[in-house]
């Protein structure tokens, strides 16, 4: 259906129309100027993030659902990085005529899966169009408890550095998907020069092979934002004393941390935990893994620092690998080799405005 | 100075480094993954516009302060417009690279001209980059006791229908820039096609005359939410029953309070208020005054019901202007125009989705 047929109210009206609120938070969600929220006893987070289509994400790539999916993951992922619970979120979305009513449902669908997924009150948000691409615009609203909240400045002298998960998997699904992509086009151009249709058929059907890469594609297009982390933290007694979570890649949000807390780190190459998959495709793309590790991004991962004094707690774990420590300022951001070489740390994380 | 020698975190530090936090409800505003508020007496009140280049805004109209200023503003009027106060606003822009640092300085020094005339603390963003046309995105956040929140649904049978300001006049403005950019246009084809050198040169300094109609420009190019009005309603001792700002036009939204209320209306053409500029230029342009002040949009005034009790005491509030009264649903949402006559009324105000 052509959106213009139902207009804004009515998209979303459609859109929104079997939302059912499920936090006391949420006083009242969409359908006034304003969402309107109580926070009596906890302090209330928010963060806000910009997708932009061509430099944030290709529809080549990534389905509309996965789209809507990750969108609300990387939102709800700053909530945790503050050692938050997210409960609200806000959607502003601006699409071009090619899009169908179906479509941004599709979008609304992943959203909504992720929200439901970690109990978010989806609270509002502007739904209007854009003459060239899609954009993309959320906020998340959440609470903690004052005593609670992690900032990026509590690291201190000794603690551990943790990361949760692995890194560079999400990176190597990019560079997967853009190898494919890339194939794909110098076959339809080779098809084309030849005027071979039989071919330029058989390619309008095309499927590229991903088997035995299926870790890299989910890490890439199935953003998990990690509230269980959050949890064992919580049933473990641990409050880590700085964290955030990795969007940029290892190296830029080590040296945000070291750099708000006034403090060095000590980083080791051989603790940095990479999936098989990541190492597998690092050598045939002919890449440092360690590198893809480090400057990669949009791992979503959550990197943290607790005091000396919870590492046996932490080693116990599951999904937590302790990759260093913090060291006093003057002896800088060390990254430490297999080889016990030693290198400061460099961010070269993704940067959309380079 | 280009974006990509300071780069994401280099521009943010510059747009950011001199923000003085004003409300103690900001807690910790720009610089980690959230910004932390604390709400524990009053409700907490989200709202979120998207702004896209050649949909709301044309830069060849608009410079980028304006810019930064109106898109604060209409923000803040949303809050106003539930009986709150803004407190916290965060702002993401995307940027394609034929903007400079200075451009961005532009856009977040009217911006903050906006927020500082209404006490509103700038906690967070996004700054990335748009392959083609800039988006801006502002959440904005305030507060108000429980009691004090105006919904659009609570408009009652014999209520009195309330606009501030006047309507129309920021339609009219936007008629006039686009009529002026057409004429502009026109001259600068005719003088290619003669290729005369020196009408081009001419023309590339055209400054269109726009005297006797600088109201017009105001209203359209620089925004004013109503604060004023709800600090004036509130020493009167006046708490609406149903409110809104007339961003779509006045026809669209007194059907959205009335629907939402489930009651009629009763609005009386001789009483909308319409700037003599605005008259004047409906009619050099030969358009209906009274369909441009009822479908105009971008206004921004805000359309209120007051109960009938309070009948003396709005009459006394300078800026302010009794339109019409609430009915009984059965009676539908009536427009008497001067001679009488009566027509339902029709939302016909923009539609950016159609």
């Amino acid at each position: 259906m052509e959106i213009a047929k139902l207009g804004e109210f009515g998209l979303i009206d459609r859109l929104t129309k079997d939302i059912a609120i499920k936090n006391a938070s949420t006083v009242k969600g969409v359908g006034d100027d304003c969402a309107v929220l109580s926070y009596p006893d906890n302090q209330v987070l928010v963060t806000t993030d910009m997708l932009m289509e061509g430099v944030h994400f290709d529809l080549t790539y990534i389905d509309l659902k996965h789209l809507g999916y990750k969108s609300a993951m990387v939102n709800i992922s700053d909530i945790f990085a503050m050692n938050g619970t997210p409960r609200q979120l806000t959607v502003s979305l601006a699409i071009s005529k090619r899009f169908s009513v179906e479509d941004i449902e599709e979008f609304y669908s992943g959203l909504r899966l992720a929200c439901d997924k970690w109990n978010v009150d989806v609270v509002g948000g502007d739904t209007t169009s854009s003459f060239t691409g899609m954009a993309i615009s959320i906020t998340c609203i959440g609470e903690a408890a004052k005593q609670d909240i992690v900032y990026r400045n509590g690291a201190k002298d000794t603690d551990l550095v943790c990361v949760s998960g692995d890194l560079g998997a999400a990176y190597m699904g990019l560079q997967l998907l853009e190898r494919e992509k890339s194939v794909y086009y110098q076959q339809v151009e080779e098809a084309r020069k030849k005027n071979d249709k039989r071919a330029l058929e058989e390619l309008s059907h095309f499927q590229p092979d991903f088997s035995g890469k299926e870790y890299l594609l989910q890490r890439q297009l199935q953003t998990e934002a990690r509230g269980d982390i959050i949890q064992k933290l919580r049933e473990a007694g641990i409050r880590p004393t700085a964290m955030m979570d990795i969007s940029d890649g290892l190296s830029s949000e080590l040296m945000h941390i070291c750099k708000q807390s006034g403090v060095g780190c000590r980083i080791y190459e051989k603790n940095i935990p990479i999936d098989y998959q990541t190492a597998v495709m690092a050598e045939e793309m002919n890449m440092n893994v360690t590198t893809c590790a480090m400057n990669g991004g949009e791992d979503y991962e959550l990197l943290f620092t607790v005091p000396i004094g919870d590492h046996e707690k932490i080693q116990q774990i599951d999904g937590v690998k302790l990759i260093g420590h913090i060291t006093d300022a003057k002896f800088g951001q060390v990254l430490v080799t297999r080889d016990n070489q030693e290198f400061a740390l460099k961010a070269q994380g993704w940067n959309p405005l380079s």
